[in-house]
């Protein structure tokens, strides 16, 4: 399987003929959120902006000085000039959702008396260099990418930094998941204007079969093993009887009947991937307390899916099982009358993880026989022939470790790095891909056994557990030690 | 004045027009090397092979999978497997011609059983992504960057230790101006394929006004004053007299008489250029012992030009003498009959470096009332239409800084980096925007008072001074040190 995922849930899959006739890409956007999901916009306390930024900055032909509108959200409330300054490097969608998932930053502002800044990544919400034509084709799609983003990022810091008349002031940097890569690999690349980063949920390791193909997939069944044995059981012999539906007559009509489609589903995988989606998302954000960052659910969302499951009749249908919790995911509201199976909605801006999953951020994925899913064995000539049909270009899959580091990574990071703060939760699978051990002094991995997908960033809520409190005190005082080094090294 | 210069030699120049009417471009590709100033291809101990490269690494346009063939030489005479990798960071021209002139390298390989790599930098030589179309237009020039060409040293680097099945070996970067800067950045980039750099002569320090404008040709200054106070009086003097001529009623065809020009002069400041650009290349090139790096010369060329100054007899013309000593830098062997002021040759493959010098390399320059050279403040605007007439492209003044780091850079480096040699000379007017004390136990300035531009990369030979040698001799100690700490750190 190549699940290139969108690191926060924007999730594909190509299926190899042999495995899953008929194959090709299976799109899984199945973040069908509750339209309230997000805060919206309004309430934020973050004033819009633009920046004027080139469309690349590593070519000089006359179409790279094209110049697009950047989106940021800036926050100078709490800011003293001359104090910090926290970015956050914007990732695979909408700032305004970012910016709203990330509250953590604006709850420590004030005792940092920090700049807040919200940085909309190039080609994502409203930063689309070509207007609504951006995602036409590879022509317009080529200047996504990583290095063109870490750039933009670089270059807007500087110019806020110089037109606030604040060049001294220290920079820490923050993101999440894709966003936590970005940041660690700004540290990396730019430790000449950030002094450091907190890179939480950020899997630099899920590259060039570092870790293990089945990793990701491992992780998410031992996430629902944990909650209950017979839930994962249940899940697991639940594609069998899937299966069978596809060999019956009618099977299709039936599904559909059964999963209360909109509409009459084409293709059997549709309800596959819908299923699927449901178990990665609800295992990504399976936090402590009742949140709303890709749907609405309850606290720890794996055990009230497997609540769901165990507490049907004995020698009830798997399926039917595996349906029901997959709706918890889906309608935790209860407001859905049916489900879009085959019509995934983009409610924030996530379009172009595709193509980036399918040219520079490759991470292969296989099923193991042990994992709740159906056993599959990764296939990356499939996984290159689709990438060639859909956007016409070869993905680059030694690129990310050639230009950012791969298996030594973690050697060199402790010889030649500083100030990253790597925050892993055991209950998402991304963290496999993670940095889950110190790696020096001043290159810390936090990780906590019952965190989700950065978990640490979300605001403070009533009932956040204790383990994330000392997450979070723990980020604070080594972000306070940096800054107090900083300004101790200025002084000199 | 914007002396773009050509780190090595390829120097041009604005003169703004209120200064020197009637303005423009100076191109002062000074470089009329005798034929046999570089050791012949044959007698290299390489051998020559080709990459094939990605035009574009930070796009995915369908135009950046274009391939083109990256020349490099190799040498596995001395290698054992597993041992370390002397890699040279190619910069401005034919690699061919570095590798004759980095004899250091080879003379330092037996003892460390290393090998030999010398990559050409992309846009020179012959690593022309478009054949002989490459330059011409920024359309195709657009892609010759340093960011470029550093990941083109990361791919094949990587690339090379793969089919060598020496993932393990320690790579070491040389490289010397500009390949010196290369050098420092690839290993502030990728540290995890570099293990260290030694950058020679590398004026990282010449962007964004972080040296004073007129440090560059107030070193050059220097040089002569100190080789003899009347020689640089002369030199002073002698702008007025070429302004006098200019005013002549048969100016032109009096200078080109008195210069033994080829054919008619059409314009005074060819012979300008041409004298300026023999006192600049000469002090650049002011080695301990005879050399023939860009043209035949003496030792200490800079004395041997003031002895010719000063030998005149009294009251002798200062134009006539400054053109004689000139004539040592043009025709050391004598067997020029005439001099090409106006036709420019390039047999180095140099073409190329005016592009990256109103793109990226930007290091804008004066000439101080205090130096030898006619008064000059520099002209940015007059720089950028300048560069916007002829390439049709802005300069992005800023950018290096950006993407390298600026101002702070030392103390970045202090914090952040390891493991880099700055080896300057003082003769070197490059050495004045280079790094030139220790920054920290790992990042070591090596400066000779006496020393000019990479002098320490050159082949020894049985004259070299003592400081010479001895700056060798750190050079091979601190190298021994990195190689012997990494296959410890490897061990563990």
């Amino acid at each position: 399987m190549y699940a290139c995922l969108c690191l926060l849930f924007l999730f594909f899959t190509i299926f190899a003929e042999a495995t899953y006739p008929p194959g090709g890409f299976h799109h899984l956007s199945t973040l069908r959120q509750n339209k309230k999901s997000s805060k919206s916009k309004s309430e934020l306390p973050f004033e819009t902006r633009y920046f004027p930024q080139n469309l690349d900055h590593f070519s000089f032909r006359p179409e790279s000085y094209k110049v697009f509108h950047q989106k940021y959200l800036i926050n100078r409330r709490f800011w003293r000039k001359g104090g910090p300054i926290f970015v956050y490097t914007g990732n695979e969608g909408d700032i305004d959702w970012f910016a709203s998932n990330t509250g953590f930053m604006s709850d420590i502002a004030p005792k940092f008396r920090a700049l807040l800044v919200f940085i909309e990544h190039r080609f994502y919400g409203e930063s689309t260099p070509f207007g609504k034509k951006s995602h036409k084709s590879a022509e317009t799609l080529g200047y996504l990418n990583s290095q063109q983003a870490l750039a933009d990022y670089a270059i807007l810091i500087r110019s806020l930094k110089q037109n606030l008349s604040s060049e001294a002031s220290p920079v820490v940097v923050f993101g999440g998941s894709y966003g936590g890569m970005l940041a660690a690999w700004f540290r990396l690349k730019y430790p000449h204007i950030a002094i450091g980063a907190l890179a939480s949920s950020a899997p630099i390791l899920h590259f060039d079969n570092i870790v293990p193909l089945t990793s990701f997939y491992d992780a998410i069944s031992q996430d629902f093993k944990d909650a209950s044995i017979n839930c994962f059981k249940v899940i697991k012999r639940s594609w069998e009887e899937l299966d069978a539906v596809s060999n019956m007559k009618h099977g299709l009509p039936e599904l559909s009947k059964k999963f209360r489609t909109c509409k009459g589903l084409h293709s059997i995988y549709s309800a596959r991937d819908w299923l699927m989606g449901a178990f990665v998302y609800t295992a990504m954000v399976n936090y402590a307390t009742a949140a709303n960052f890709m749907a609405p659910l309850p606290g720890y969302p794996v055990e009230q899916m497997c609540k769901i499951i165990d507490g049907f009749p004995r020698g009830s249908s798997n399926l039917d099982r595996a349906f029901a919790a997959a709706s918890l995911y889906y309608n935790y509201s209860g407001s859905e009358k049916c489900f879009e199976l085959e019509q995934p909605t983009d409610d924030h801006g996530l379009d172009g993880w595709g193509y980036q999953a399918c040219t520079e951020m490759v991470m292969p994925m296989s099923f193991s026989n042990q994992s709740m899913f159906p056993p599959y064995e990764n296939d990356y000539e499939a996984f290159e022939e689709q990438c060639m049909s859909k956007y016409g270009v070869k993905p680059r899959p030694h690129w990310i470790t050639t230009e950012f580091g791969g298996k030594r990574i973690e050697s060199v990071l402790k010889r030649f790095g500083s100030n990253i703060i790597f925050s892993n939760g055991m209950q998402d699978p991304w963290s496999r891909g993670g940095v889950l051990k110190n790696i020096s002094s001043s290159i810390i991995a936090l990780v906590t056994k019952k965190g989700a997908h950065h978990a640490d960033l979300r605001a403070s809520t009533k009932g956040d557990p204790e383990w994330l409190k000392e997450q979070r005190r723990q980020e604070v005082a080594i972000i306070e030690k940096w800054i107090s080094e900083y300004y101790r090294d200025l002084k000199e």
